[in-house]
C-alpha cells in the first residue's frame, strides 16, 4: 500500500519534503573494481577483454569473436516472431520521423558592422551504445538511442551488449540492425566502457559513449567522461499521473503498475483533487497487482515508492509537478493541454486518458530515455542534439576589426592581459 | 621554443600522437577534502560557509554579509573606469544579439494517424554561477554565462565570488549588474558549490551550476552534479592557427603568444605549408616575448606545449584539426571558408587574418566558454540551450491509441513487461 498525502494538512510540506528527498538507489561503492578494470583494459587491450567476459559472463571468446557477425544477426533475425518485428520496424519508422524534426539548424549572418557571425552544427563522428544484456535487455532502447544517432548523421555507431553464457537477445541484435548500427560486440561491463573509451585492436575507440547500464556500468562512464562524452546517468524510472474526478480508476492503476513493475525502485505517485478517485485507484492497484506477472517487483515498488496525494485545486498541483521534475508526466483531467503549458520539469508529458506512458515507451515517437530523479529539473530527453555538436564561427574584415578592436583591446587591458591586446591592436597599427 | 613536427617524416604519426596525449593538467587530488567541505555546508550551513570563508579567504563574515549589497554593487561600478564600462555594455550587447538568434523553437504536430506530438522547452529556474577569485577573475566571463542565461529566460542566476582578504574586482560586479545578476555572494571554492547545490539559510539552492574555477570548484561540481547539473569541466585553453604562405608572421605570433598568456598550461599551435612562414613565426614569437608584459606565463606555455607543425598540403590539415579538436581555430589561409566548411571538431572557428582569437573573447558574440582538452569532438561551446530544457508532448485520442496500440502491446510482451501491455489492452477492451 502506498502512503497517502493531503495538502490540506499541516504537516504536508513537511511529508512532501520527505517524499522528493527518499533515496531510491542504493550506491553500490563499485570504483575501486571499476578502475582497475579500466587501467588493464587500458594496457592490455582485447586480452583484458576476453579475461573479463570468461570470468563475469562465463563466456571464452577470442579475438575475432569478440564482434557479432553479419551471419549471426542474419541467424537472430529468423529466430524472431514476425509480429514482434513488425512491431519494431513501426516503432522506428514513428522515432525517425519524430526526430528528424530535431534536427537543427546552421546560422550565418553578417551584422550593420560587417561582421559575419553564426554556428554550424556537425555529427559526433563516433558513438559507443551500451545495452545491458540478461532482464533489462530491451530492444526498445537500442531504437531509442541508435536512431536519434543516425538522425544526427553520426557515421559510425559501435553497440556493446553483454551475453551471460552466450545467451543473447535476438530482438535486440534485429533491433541494432534496423536502427542502422554498425558494428556489435559481445562484452559488457566495466571492460566494455573501457573498450569503447580507449580503444582494442578489435574495438576503435568512440567519442561518446549513451545508454543504461548497472552500477558498474555507471561509474565506468563517469571515470571515462572527459577522454569520451557521457550521456546522463539513469536512475530507476518515474510516473506522476495528475487526474480529477474523472479519471478511470482502473486505466490509472494500470499505468501507475506498468511503471512500478521496471523495478523495486520505481516510482509512481497520483495526484488528485477527488478523495473518491484516490480510493478506487488504491483499490484498483490491489486487485490488479493479483493477477500482474511482475507482482512482486510492482508491489514492492508500491509499497515503498508509491503515493497518492490528495490536493485542494488542480492549479495546486503545478508547483508540486515542479518539485517532483517527474521522468513521465500523465495528465488525465479536462483541462489538460492548460494544466501542461504551466509546468516547467517533466521529462516527457502524455495528456488525457487515452496516451498510457506505455505508448512513449515504444511507439509514440518522443524518446523513451528521459531525465530521472528530478534531473528534468536541468536536463532534456535524449535527442538528436545529444549526437551532434556546434562549432561557432566568427569573421571580420578590416573594417569590422576597426568597429570591434577598441572594445577588445579596453577589456583586454582592464583584465591584465595585455597580449589579448597586441593581438588586436598589431593588425590596427595601433 | 616550441616543438616542430614535419608531417612527412616517417616519424609524425609516433610525434603527432604524443602531442594528442600530453597531460597538460596536473590532477591534485583534492576529493576527499572537497567530500567533507560539502558535507559540512549540508549539515551546518551559512555557519559553515562563515567558517571557510574565514580560513580560506580570510575574511570574517556574518549571515546578514554574505550576500553583497546593491550599495555595494553601485559602488563598485562608480570606481571602473567609464572606458572599460564602455566596452562592457557594447560586448553585452553584441553577446546578446548572438545568443537571441539560439533560442530554440518549439513544435506541435498531428500525423496521420491522428497523435499530437512535439515538445515544448522551458528555461531552467535558477542557476549559480561560479566566477573566481583572484587572477583568474574575469568580467568577460561574468558576461558569457550570464547573458545566454537571462537569453534563455532564466528566472534567477546567483552569482558567488571569493574575495580574499576582502579584495573584490569592481569590474566583475559591474559586469553581473550589466548581464542581469540577481544575487551575489562573497563566497568560492567547494563551500560555494555546496551551498548553491543544497542551500543554505541565506543561500537558495539552484538547479544548475556553471562557470570555471580551480581543482576543489571542479571536484566540488562533479560531486554535486545529480544534485543539480553542470556545466563542463574546463581545462587549460587552447588556439591552433592553419596559415599558408601569406600569413602575416607578427600577427601570428601575437595570437599564439594571446593564447599562451592565460597559463602555462596552454597550449598554442600552428600547422602552416610553408617552411618560411613557420620560421619567421617562430622568430617573431622569441621577439614579441621580450616585451609582453606575462612573459613568464606565455614563455613556459610556448616552450612545453607550443607546436609547429609543417605539411604538405592545407588540405591534409584538417584530419589533424580533427584529431587535435582545438576550442579555438583560427584559418588564415586563402580559402578559409573552403576548409572551415570540412573541419568536424572545433569548439569556434576564426575565419580570415582579421579575425584574431581576442576578438572572440570579449566582443565577437559568440560564447568564449569553449570545449577545451579534445572535448570539441563530442560538445559544444555554451549557448542559451544549456540554460533550457525540452519536455517532449505526446496525445493520442481513442482513435489514435487503437492505431499505436497493438505494435506497444506486442513490444511490451516481448520485453516480458506484461503491465505496460495491460495499461494499453485495458483502454482497448483488449
Amino acid at each position: 500500500m502506498a502512503q497517502r498525502l493531503d495538502a490540506r494538512e499541516p504537516s504536508f510540506p513537511q511529508a512532501f519534503a520527505e517524499l522528493l528527498s527518499a533515496k531510491r538507489e542504493v550506491s553500490e561503492d563499485v570504483d575501486q573494481a571499476v578502475r582497475a578494470i579500466i587501467e588493464d583494459v587500458v594496457v592490455r587491450g582485447d586480452e583484458a577483454l576476453i579475461d573479463y567476459t570468461y570470468r563475469f559472463d562465463g563466456l571464452a571468446l577470442q579475438p575475432e569473436t569478440l564482434r557479432v557477425s553479419d551471419a549471426e544477426i542474419d541467424a537472430a533475425e529468423a529466430q524472431c516472431p514476425r509480429e514482434a518485428l513488425e512491431a519494431l520496424a513501426f516503432a522506428k519508422e514513428r522515432i525517425e520521423v519524430y526526430h528528424q524534426t530535431q534536427r537543427p539548424q546552421d546560422s550565418m549572418t553578417t551584422d550593420a558592422l560587417g561582421v559575419t557571425l553564426g554556428w554550424r552544427w556537425n555529427a559526433i563522428e563516433s558513438v559507443g551504445l551500451y545495452v545491458p544484456g540478461g532482464r533489462a535487455s530491451y530492444p526498445s532502447s537500442v531504437l531509442m538511442n541508435a536512431v536519434p544517432a543516425k538522425v544526427a548523421g553520426v557515421p559510425r555507431i559501435a553497440m556493446v551488449v553483454p551475453t551471460p553464457r552466450g545467451d543473447t537477445n535476438p530482438l535486440v541484435l534485429a533491433a541494432a540492425r534496423l536502427a542502422g548500427v554498425d558494428e556489435v560486440f559481445r562484452i559488457g561491463g566495466a571492460q566494455a566502457i573501457a573498450a569503447l573509451a580507449y580503444g582494442t585492436s578489435s574495438v576503435r575507440p568512440v567519442a561518446k559513449i549513451v545508454g543504461p547500464g548497472n552500477a558498474y556500468v555507471a561509474a565506468a562512464k563517469r571515470r571515462v567522461f572527459g577522454q569520451v562524452g557521457i550521456d546522463m546517468i539513469a536512475g530507476p524510472s518515474e510516473v506522476l499521473i495528475l487526474a480529477d474526478a474523472h479519471g478511470n480508476p482502473e486505466w490509472i492503476a494500470a499505468d501507475l503498475l506498468a511503471q512500478a513493475e521496471h523495478d523495486p525502485a520505481a516510482q509512481s505517485i497520483l495526484i488528485t483533487d477527488s478523495a473518491a478517485l484516490a480510493d478506487s485507484v488504491e483499490q484498483a492497484v490491489e486487485r490488479q497487482l493479483k493477477t500482474l506477472p511482475k507482482a512482486d517487483i510492482a508491489g514492492a515498488s508500491w509499497r515503498d515508492y508509491g503515493a497518492i496525494i490528495l490536493i485542494d485545486h488542480l492549479e495546486n498541483a503545478i508547483p508540486l509537478v515542479d518539485r517532483l521534475a517527474p521522468e513521465h508526466l500523465e495528465i488525465e483531467t479536462d483541462d489538460a493541454e492548460e494544466l501542461a503549458s504551466r509546468v516547467r520539469n517533466a521529462g516527457s508529458i502524455f495528456l488525457g486518458s487515452h496516451t498510457p506512458e506505455a505508448i512513449g515507451d515504444y511507439v509514440g515517437g518522443p524518446n523513451h530515455v528521459l531525465p530521472t530523479a528530478r534531473s528534468a529539473r536541468f536536463s532534456s530527453g535524449l535527442g538528436v542534439l545529444d549526437f551532434m555538436k556546434r562549432s561557432s564561427i566568427l569573421k571580420c574584415d578590416a573594417e569590422a576589426l576597426r568597429a570591434l578592436g577598441p572594445a577588445a583591446i579596453a577589456l583586454g587591458r582592464s583584465e591584465g592581459l595585455e597580449g589579448h591586446a597586441r593581438s588586436v591592436a598589431i593588425r590596427l597599427n595601433l
